[in-house]
């Protein structure tokens, strides 16, 4: 029971996130990175805080993973954009759109782990800029189950 | 300049989510919920406050959507675990499985919209429970780029 009601206080009070790592870039800017990953995009180094390295446990080079980052240069109060940045398309809400400008500006990146060097992992393609704090990462769940877990 | 300072200022502080809905499923307990929504979960309900409304614009039924949320039971001090609560699968890092229990418990869900009902949207299938706050939506992105929002 003391664990239902610690949830419950959780639920009412704020939701705070602790980076476990932060990405460094060669993009340095917002307005120079590519929209999304596959748009030609680098490939990038996560590198993991101590506390959390133990959680790394089991990631291998070759893995498809998803990178969860907080996009810190995003605009929150943001509740309708023209996708794609393009003023001639119409205005559109945030959530039916991937625009990092949205009430919580958390970033999806589908990435490859190109090669893990102790808490460092090199990643990509990634369009997230230098800086990004990077707050989960899981495994992606395909049809063959290559990642049961 | 003001907004890059704004940003450098989010960096060094607590990254706080506000969340803009909440799940109202039958699944009422952790212990009884699917793994996976795919693993026979029922089609739940999304209320999103009045707030995020607007940022609803664009979505429509049969769309295809990721929910993110937060997993408020989790516990956030695990780092390893044994896949699929399973003790005899060897204990592995949270970030190589898709456990709820994780230093950001943020949870990934793919689901179709049913119907949109003014702010409600009916989705599934979804195994997060009953109270579990929304903190974003964004659309699919596929190869076809159905959605290439």
């Amino acid at each position: 029971m003391t664990r239902e009601r610690t949830g419950k206080a959780q639920e009412k009070n704020s939701l705070e996130l602790r980076p476990i790592g932060v990405i460094r870039s060669k993009l340095k800017e917002r307005s120079r990175a590519p929209k999304q990953g596959s748009e030609g995009a680098p490939d990038a180094w996560l590198e993991i805080y101590r506390f959390a390295a133990p959680a790394l446990d089991g990631l291998a080079a070759g893995d498809e993973i998803i990178i969860l980052t907080w996009l810190h240069r995003a605009r929150r109060q943001t509740l309708r954009v023209h996708p794609r940045s393009d003023p001639k398309r119409r205005l559109s809400g945030v959530f039916a759109t991937r625009s990092p400008d949205r009430p919580n500006p958390i970033g999806l990146h589908q990435v490859t782990v190109r090669k893990i060097a102790k808490n460092r992992l090199r990643i990509g393609p990634l369009e997230a800029i230098d800086g990004t704090p990077v707050v989960d990462i899981k495994p992606v769940l395909c049809e063959i189950q290559k990642h049961s877990l």
